[in-house]
């Protein structure tokens, strides 16, 4: 049988190749793969479920990332997944994967981390698994969020003249990203864990944050209710703008229209872009890990969402023939593309074969 | 700080360590980490909540492993646990790590197995998360299921004179292992994934079988519920009988006398232990994967459980200052000793240091 590359499908690609038409036998699945959570209903209320796993040298480099921070990051992200879909985050499980390398008191850093996102966010650890592994540390997270069945918003209720939102700013947790990466290469990584680059941060600590230990938007999501607003479409940015808001698009079936000069950025990104020599409107479209929240709305909850603190309008939903564009600061209109998360090809260059 | 390495608390002391004293503010927790499942409160049934994860070259060997039993393994196996608090699976999601080295067609494979396991068992796959890795293959899989409140079974509940109970047969999962890795050995992997290792098994398919395909044990869940019996306690066996007896009197407060002559084993596991100069006995005690369920019930039931196919009484549970022991075909009392899983020691061994 030919054997064919994952990183000719991509992560997307491969996602919904592997759960296509899959069946649902119980009554109590309403809604299976596809949005940021699953929904079931088993009685009063609706039950929310998502899981994340996180790989070393794919998704953090111990080099940069304390582990107290890193738990704290694994639990939080899944928060935000259930926090997308409207939803209240109650239970996680946190299953590790851990080589001799690891110490007892590494471990209960990281579970520091857990308990302490726990304990902010009110959501109890249940349970899990540890075991060794050969090489590195793995997280499998899996959480569980309660919704009354009127609250939930999913992808696909986007419509027509919508207008489109995102919460605080976007590419900052990129750039934070970027900042830890070049220090690594500049200082070598026994500095960098004696922390000796402390200087080369100084005025660019809320970047680092935004990487290391980046916030669910609970406060939205109260605000929203108590403002009395229902997204039509919500979702979480964990890959960048671009690609989720093609998301709600293709899910709702409708186009887009963002705006470049609506984007929110802040400031010191946009210093570390310059300097960097990169595109901040790149970085906030494609960057990823921002965790905030993009959602849609109906035009005549206008006047409720302008005095709503750290939300911001980016564009408005159109007919799908229109396209999913963005619109430049000369009104000149580009196709978004979701760059999503390319680490199946990045992990073929570095692991080349069997 | 000093370090402690990992080995010095086991894989169950460092469970514990990490999830001692933690505390839950969700009032639909009822009960978090500490038996098979976790147990919430959202209505109408109670929902279960387990995961598990797997590592390559810790959990599993691709050598002799096809993925699409893997992939039903996996699933399997947390279907276990659920029917072990005497619930039924109700949803799974599904995360892999995969390298490069992996096909889209090796994953579908792996799916493949786990869509026949959730087919077969009437459970639905509504998530999950698809990313790269470094090195080898990681499967996470957690399941949730429904009880009714009266009808979940627990590890404390044993009392002094309750029936031991385990069903099918000991230590046979662990003997097809040693057939594979004997094969392995001998022939070399290249011959081994040629299937010229067909004839080397020929009469011992149901132990490889046993390892390489278990089933949850569905059926007795439900023989016992049609047959009136509810078991006071109840767990599966996955690292072996030693081992959750002991989870079971622990939990309970109370000890045991297992009967050497009473465990069953089977024929054929008997005869290649045999040809190995293992011991059957020190095989079904401690041998592990056997994924059957060993359960503690009244001894009024007594009438209703013998007429069960595949139940058999291998003990009964005594005051707490007995000891948990092992009545020997001499009538000789040995303490039971839990070996559980020593796959971070293995670890230390094959991998030292950072």
């Amino acid at each position: 049988m030919a054997k064919t590359p994952i990183a000719t499908l991509g992560e997307f690609g491969l996602i919904r190749h592997l759960t296509e038409n899959l069946p649902t036998q119980q009554p109590s699945t309403l809604k299976g793969v596809g949005d940021d959570a699953a929904v079931m209903n088993f009685g009063n209320v609706r039950v929310l479920m998502t899981t994340d796993l996180l790989l070393e040298g794919i998704h953090f480099n111990l080099e940069y990332v304390p582990l107290k921070h890193l738990g704290y990051k694994a639990a939080v992200v899944n928060f935000s997944d259930i926090y997308a879909m409207n939803g209240t985050p109650t239970q996680i499980t946190v299953s590790l994967g851990v080589s001799a390398r690891f110490s007892v008191e590494d471990l209960e850093e990281l579970y520091a981390g857990v308990r302490l996102a726990c304990e902010r966010y009110g959501v109890d650890l249940v349970g899990g698994d540890t075991s060794a592994s050969m090489t590195g540390l793995t997280i499998s997270i899996t959480c569980l969020g309660t919704a009354k069945e009127k609250d939930i918003v999913y992808r696909n209720g986007a419509k027509e003249h919508d207008l489109i939102c995102v919460t605080g700013n976007l590419g900052t947790a990129y750039m934070g990203l970027q900042l830890l990466e070049r220090e690594r290469m500049a200082l070598g990584d026994r500095q960098m864990q004696q922390g000796e680059n402390v200087k080369a941060f100084e005025g660019r600590e809320y970047l680092l944050e935004r990487q290391l230990k980046p916030e669910a938007r609970r406060d939205i999501i109260e605000a929203l209710r108590k403002a009395g607003i229902k997204p039509t479409a919500m979702m979480d940015i964990s890959d960048g703008l671009s690609s989720e808001i093609l998301h709600i698009c293709h899910q709702s079936n409708c186009g887009c229209a963002v705006y470049e000069d609506k984007l929110p950025i802040d400031y010191q990104a946009a210093v570390v872009a310059e300097e960097m020599n990169l595109n901040i409107v790149t970085c906030a479209l494609n960057g990823g890990e921002d965790y905030e929240l993009l959602f849609t709305c109906d035009i005549n909850d206008y006047e409720k969402l302008v005095p709503l603190d750290d939300v911001y309008i980016v564009g408005h939903i159109t007919k799908p023939e229109y396209g999913t564009n963005l619109i430049g600061r000369n009104g000149e209109e580009m196709a978004l593309q979701a760059q999503g998360w390319q680490a199946f090809k990045q992990n073929q260059n570095t692991q080349p074969g069997r």
